[in-house]
């Protein structure tokens, strides 16, 4: 499947990658691929620049968000959560228009320090407000959950004996994701938590994660949702 | 030890059996003593009325939540979210000095229909406002994140085999609850999320385990934290 991946940070980096080791044909897109490609310092967490890392994964087509999106039949909006809206403005609701536009964003707020809390909580959601923004995409809410190393490798954690969760309107879009993410990617456990309004409490569960991996001392940890049965 | 329980529907009544089953000596508090034993009808969830649940459990001491208080070494809060201010300050702020108050509640507003809202979230919590109004107490958050069934019995899903998570600023207070956890009830995975600000993302998480349970069919559920060792 043609894949678009809308940000170049290690979520969209990492995302590309597992994307294109399950075969899909992958382009990650930018707001700026020359400002990109010409960086030579390591990002905040220590990550290397983007040309760095895309020499070693050549087969990831770079472009602007629009041509991402353009040739993605599947979206992953990997942007920081701040900047969402106008990195999918960037890519041009046509481009959007009846795909799955798989979100992995949380709406993080560091201004106040650390712990972060979150610009957008409780009542509403950043999920929620892209849908509204771009209304012909069919959102579908995941992986924002767990770290990105994570997301298209559960294996890299207990055999991916783990749960992915998900949310979003549309039934369809969410049983396709659903098929990629245990076809392409191995998940075995994926619960769906209903419609869109649901990425409130996918988002507020960041809160919960920040603190856990502090506890933890490690970030490579997810959730499982154990029942009774 | 002597435990104190503010609050008579299921989740009091829930803990009260269990720390009785594990040897303690506990009384369970209510505001009207009198008006709870009159009454003769289900509550809204279809439990019994408190009478004909205490005729079998009448090693539990009944009384206003001011002598429940003075009974317990450790007190745990499983009155309403909405009303535990009032209820603790009816307890009296001489009775909680000093002592170990578990804090079980969750601030959901109903208000707006289902699923719940929150009436504090984000940046502040219903146990900080809590220990701000009682700060001779030392509050443990924990509990919340799970159905009454479990708190005090584990083994009812999966052996056991998920996870307890706490937070609070008394590390004694943390280590003694954590003790009776292990000892008195079976857990085996206690998470310590660090100071009392981490009660922001386990009443958040309330929004995501109401999700669930919808997804899942049941509240007999949890998380576990699986990490890569």
């Amino acid at each position: 499947m043609r894949i678009g991946i809308l940000g170049t940070g290690i979520v969209g980096r990492s995302i590309a990658q597992g994307f294109v080791l399950a075969g899909h044909e992958v382009a990650i897109g930018t707001r700026d691929v020359d400002g990109l490609m010409a960086r030579t310092e390591e990002d905040q967490m220590g990550n290397p620049p983007f040309a760095v890392w895309h020499a070693e994964h050549d087969d990831i087509a770079v472009t602007r968000y629009a041509g991402a999106a353009a040739h993605g039949e599947l979206l992953v909006n990997a942007t920081n959560g701040a900047g969402s809206i106008e990195a999918l403005t960037a890519a041009g609701e046509e481009n959007l228009a009846g795909k799955i536009l798989v979100d992995t964003t949380n709406p993080l707020d560091f201004s106040k320090g650390f712990p972060p809390t979150l610009f957008v909580a409780n009542t509403d959601s950043l999920a929620e407000q892209i849908q509204a923004a771009f209304p012909s995409a069919h959102v579908v809410k995941a992986w924002n959950t767990m770290t990105a190393a994570l997301m298209t490798n559960p294996a890299a954690v207990a055999d991916g004996d783990h749960t992915l969760l998900l949310c979003g309107d549309d039934a369809d879009a969410k049983a396709a994701f659903t098929a990629i993410a245990r076809e392409s990617f191995g998940w075995k456990d994926v619960v769906d938590l209903g419609d869109l309004t649901g990425a409130r409490a996918l988002e507020a569960y960041v809160t919960l994660w920040v603190r856990a991996m502090g506890a933890l001392g490690t970030p490579l940890f997810n959730i499982r949702l154990v029942t009774a049965s």
